[in-house]
Order: structure tokens, then C-alpha cells, then sequence
């Protein structure tokens, strides 16, 4: 089987994945084993930083680092600075790189300098998230979409809110940076038709060794106090067979999740 | 780095990504090297089944293959005979499993029956494609959401039809299975409020060494005839940065995507 390897002078966006080691992608690995220069988000874990090379710089330009004065703009003209010079470059991103990750801003950026640039899929929170639930985020008895929103987005009762339509029980919902207080969302989303019982998972560090779940109904979501960052909001049917209402709350999950697992009251 | 081992008597519904066997992650890769029975689909590509152990038992379950009368339910029979009879079990299907695989029916088969159960998550098509392509699926300047919807309930002018909104435009929408005929689509679409000079791609086997990508704008859509099966659709204002209108349509495209590149007139 080929094996890719970095090639001088170009950049790669790549995914981390959602912090699984495991959960990074064949390629990911033999791109991070053989590129000189590997900038990465605070998220990306510094097990997915073992597959780097010995002799590869490895830079956090988190936006959550101890400074917090690097800017896109900063990030952008590292990246160009390394290509040019060059060297084969990572940006790595935790999750997918094409999801929620401003990598728009990057990609202009490399496409207005001319400089040659390959992505690199990685498995996002979402689907990490369903996976440690057991659960189809569609089902042809439940639900025929999924919706993927950002935190900021869902919130605002505006027209940015996810849509609901006369069918809005069709769909479930994932939103990525829910922020710390669900009773604004939760009534928007009740007010705009989503029933009171919908299922709903918070879940807090998805795929990571401590991840903690949560789950409730749609109309006790507001008083769900979320685990530490990141979080993830999941709502919809197909997670009603978690059973979750049951006392005896999926105790395979318990083996599946290697951290502690909250039912919401 | 601890690796997964396959453990006897225990199912994996895994994700083996788009089709590029470097996109397969590695927790998928290891467990292939342990597990003593695969049950795969038929878009899983050989180059993939490679990563199974010489001793393992490969068994082609999919729908499409020579004998259509592989049912749902025998599938679900095989998987817990094989695991009754304590082999481990890999179920292996293309991209990920929680998105429109059934792996809900699946799943329900496996609680039902008391048999222990992971789920590995893969690459899902519209990740490559969107890499493939070097388009961000969310923008904070274009695209608050993303709307996964197969082509069944896409097509139809129901309740069912993917959402549209007063802000429809703030979408991504992305169409699994869309089906050889987008004219229905379109006009379904364009009725409910999207532009007509929305881009467009309609991407053929992505992330496989022959696929094809189409780009076009929602008002030519119904002109687009889709290459290979399988194919996606791809619409939102993100991948107005293709500039594929232009004549030196993305040169880098061309050497990022192995295959051939149409552009639709």
C-alpha cells in the first residue's frame, strides 16, 4: 500500500480526529512521520503528537495557549513562512479540518499565495459522539437528516437559528460549541415545534479519556450543566434508544465510555 | 500507544472511510489485523480488506453483490452466529456506520440479542469530498450549518425535503445517494427560496482513484449527468471559492484529485 509522505514547500490541513489516538486516519500518521514543521490546536492530544518525527518542530498556535495574542493572520503567515522556505508544513486541526475549524480563512489564504496545499479528512466530534453512544445519527424509521450547527449559531433565536419545518422531528441535530447554558436553545427549539421529549446528549471531551455524558429530554435540557470543553449537543429520536430513562442506563455503554457517565435527573 | 485487539464475542460496526485505504483509521486498521470474521459491504475496497489477518473469514455481505438475496436480517443472523459462536466480529462499511448505513436496524439487532458492541467511526464521503475539493463546509462569513440528507427524502417534495429557511442560504447542503437525475431536485429547491447560481459539485467516487467531480450552479444542476456510482451532491455558497466559472479552473484541484476533473458546461 502507498504511503504518503510530506512534500517540501507544501502545506496540509489534516484532522486529528477527536482525541482518540486511534481515532487518527492512516494517512494523518504517515504525513505527521514525515513533515519538518507541525502546527497544531490546543485540542490535538500529545499522543497524535508521537507520530511526528524526531526532528519536526511541533508549534501549539492554539487560540487557547498560554499567549493569546496569536492571531489567523498570525497562524496564516507562519504557515506561508515555513512553505516558502521550503518546508513541508502540518496545520493540524482537531476533528475534521473542513468543519467548524475557520480552515476557509486558511485555504484563501494559501490560494492567494500560491502555495500548494493538500486537506486531509478526519473524523469529527459528531461522529465520535454517536459512536460512543451506539447510536445512528439517521435511521430511515427516524430521522432522514442530520443538521450540524455552531454553538453561537443555534443559540441566536434569529434567522441563523437550525431550521425547524413542519417535519422538524426528522432530523437530528448536532451542535458543536453549545456554550454552558442550554435554556436559551432549548426554549427557541421548543418554540419553534421540537417536542419537549426529544432526547438529548450533552456530551463533554468526546473520545477522550475522561469524556463525560449526559442525557435528558429537550425540555429539561436547560438544566443540564455541561462537563468540561469541548462539548457537543446531540437531539433527536435516533438517541431514544439509549434508553436512557431506564435504570439500568445502557451498561454497555459504561465499557464503551471510558469516563464517567451522568444521567441528567 | 495502546492498540485495540479484537476481543472474541464482540461485534465492531466499523467505518472504512470513502475508499482511499490511507483514510481508514488506525484503531479500524488494528482491529482488522485481529478480528477473526469480516462482513463487509461492497463499496469497501479490496486494497482495504488487505489490513485482515490471513486467517480471517472475508465475507462480501452487501447489497449489491452478485447474490441479492442477502437480506437485512440474514446480515444481523450471520453477525450473531459468528459472535454466539465467540469470533470476533468486524461489520465493515464504507465511510462511517452511523450515517446513512442502517446501522440503527443493526444495532437494535445486536441490544435485542445481548451481544456486546463498538462502533468505530470512519471518514464519511462528504468529509473527502470537501478535502478533495479544499472547501471549508462551514464558513463564519457563508455557512452556519450543514445539512446531511439522502437522496430519497431530498428528492421528494414533502415534509421531508431538506430544510429551507428565510436564511436558507446560510447552509451547506450535502445529498447522499442523490440519484442520476438532479432536475427534480432543483427545481424543488429553487421553489423553496436557493439561488439559482448556488454552486454546485456533484463528485463521483470520491476519494477513489477514478472519481469525477462536476461543478455547476443549482440553475444548470438538472443538466448534470453524475459519473460512477457512488456519487454526492455537494451545494453552498463555501464552495463559490472554486472559482470553477473561471477557465484555469484550480489547477491544484487537478493534482489533489487523482482522477478526472469535468467541469459541466
Amino acid at each position: 500500500m502507498s504511503r504518503t509522505c510530506a512534500q517540501k514547500g507544501t502545506i496540509y490541513l489534516v484532522g486529528a480526529g477527536p482525541g482518540d489516538p486511534e481515532l487518527l486516519t492512516i494517512k494523518a500518521a504517515n504525513l505527521l512521520a514525515t513533515a519538518d514543521v507541525v502546527l497544531h490546536d490546543d485540542l490535538v492530544p500529545g499522543a497524535i503528537l508521537t507520530h511526528a518525527n524526531s526532528q519536526a518542530w511541533i508549534l501549539n498556535v492554539g487560540k487557547r495557549c498560554g499567549s493569546k495574542s496569536i492571531t489567523q493572520a498570525e497562524i496564516n503567515a507562519l504557515m506561508l513562512d515555513f512553505a516558502r522556505r521550503e518546508r513541508s508544513v502540518i496545520r493540524l486541526k482537531s476533528g475534521d479540518p473542513l468543519v467548524f475549524g475557520r480552515a476557509g480563512e486558511e485555504i484563501d489564504a494559501l490560494r492567494a499565495a500560491g502555495i500548494p496545499f493538500e486537506v486531509v479528512p478526519g473524523i469529527t466530534a459528531a461522529f465520535a459522539a454517536a459512536a460512543v453512544l451506539g447510536c445512528s445519527l439517521t435511521d430511515r424509521r427516524a430521522a432522514s437528516n442530520i443538521i450540524f450547527s455552531s454553538g453561537h449559531h443555534a443559540h441566536a433565536a434569529s434567522p441563523h437559528t437550525p431550521e425547524v419545518t413542519p417535519d422538524a422531528n426528522d432530523a437530528t441535530r448536532v451542535v458543536y460549541m453549545p456554550g454552558r447554558d442550554f435554556r436559551q436553545l432549548a426554549d427557541a427549539w421548543i418554540e419553534s415545534g421540537l417536542a419537549a421529549d426529544l432526547p438529548c446528549v450533552v456530551i463533554s471531551r468526546a473520545a477522550h479519556p475522561d469524556q463525560q455524558i449526559r442525557c435528558t429530554r429537550l425540555g429539561d435540557l436547560g438544566e443540564v450543566e455541561p462537563g468540561p470543553a469541548p462539548t457537543l449537543l446531540l437531539a433527536g429520536w435516533t438517541l431514544g434508544g439509549l434508553k436512557f430513562d431506564s435504570p439500568e442506563f445502557e451498561p454497555r455503554l459504561l465499557a464503551v465510555a471510558a469516563g464517567a457517565i451522568a444521567v441528567a435527573p
